[in-house]
């Protein structure tokens, strides 16, 4: 049997990746594949608890090194219970958030140390990679009240403008240093467009 | 002030390390020390919950890399919420368990990558380390003997005679290589035989 595809989905708040990881599973299952939709963190029941501790409130606050041991820890019980057997069943696996949002958010967000980013990237991950990241590339001030005006609001989601912008930002290097791997969507046009451009992607990447 | 001194207590099940913790805590408050007694995983609310998350059972199993990275995450949070600050403020420490169990348990019972949790241990600690490490040796029968007449009984204890062999010598090897920083105690003998030991430790180690 053949391998399915994992395919992550990454960006800021409010950039319409839920309501386009629907767009993509049914262009997928148009085209005959069987689809399973997950998210990070969390995809399991054992990463959907580390994500619950990961994203309460601590009165000792959340130090960034245990976040990122947390963030890895819910990542690897997800990939060990949902996204290799899928792949493995020959499945397509569509993840909102993946290994590109720890870099995003701990490190270029939070000034989390990259090193230890790429040492938890290679303990948990291996070789193991996505075959395509579609990132949802948006203004965070936008994206922002997007989020607010749907009555989204998580720790993540409660952060600053100038965050947002570093993480927009790594997002992008990211996908411009691999363009292989990766493919940036402008999700500040109107839905119609969007979907146009990601049918696009689909067609030539998948 | 003078930095508190940090003691973790390391050993298998049902060895007597909470009696004697309150045994330790007691010599060194007759000394005018304040003390601080916690154990690991836990310590902190947040590695209490990451605890909770940890002795568990999942549908899914625990992963030994998900265990590993939860330990360390849980501990990460306890060094910065609990144990660094009461070695700041002047008090000692003494933490049942610590880094030696993870070698232990994850490393020699259950196979896992001792390098990976080198790594870790790195990533964590970074120079950081107990100022005595007391080993409560003791015959695995004997202690898991022990643990069931008190009605202990978690995801640790319910193990093999054989993985509780390899637990033990792991702790003998860590102790017997490392000698200035650990001290063995004979954990078969009765109590007060413990206790007279214990003292000696701590009057020639502390």
């Amino acid at each position: 049997m053949t391998r399915g595809r994992f395919i992550t989905l990454e960006g800021g708040e409010g950039a319409g990746k839920s309501t386009n990881a629907r767009f993509i599973k049914a262009w997928l299952e148009q085209r005959g594949r069987e689809v399973v939709m997950t998210r990070e963190p969390g995809g399991s029941p054992l990463a959907e608890a580390i994500r619950s501790v990961v994203l309460a409130s601590w009165s000792e606050g959340m130090p960034p090194l245990t976040e990122a041991l947390l963030m890895f820890a819910a990542r690897s019980a997800h990939l060990e219970a949902t996204v290799l057997p899928a792949l493995e069943a020959g499945k397509d696996v569509i993840c909102d958030r993946f290994v590109d949002s720890s870099y995003a958010y701990q490190g270029a967000g939070n000034g989390f140390s990259l090193d230890k980013l790429k040492t938890l990237e290679e303990m948990v991950l291996g070789d193991f990679r996505p075959d395509l990241t579609i990132v949802f590339d948006l203004d965070p001030n936008a994206g922002l009240q997007r989020a607010r005006s749907r009555g989204d609001q998580n720790r993540f989601e409660d952060e600053t403008v100038a965050f947002m912008q570093r993480v927009r930002e790594a997002f992008l290097q990211r996908a411009k240093a691999e363009p292989a791997r990766y493919a940036i969507l402008d999700a500040g046009n109107e839905l119609e467009t969007v979907q146009a451009d990601l049918s696009k992607i689909l067609e030539s990447r998948v």
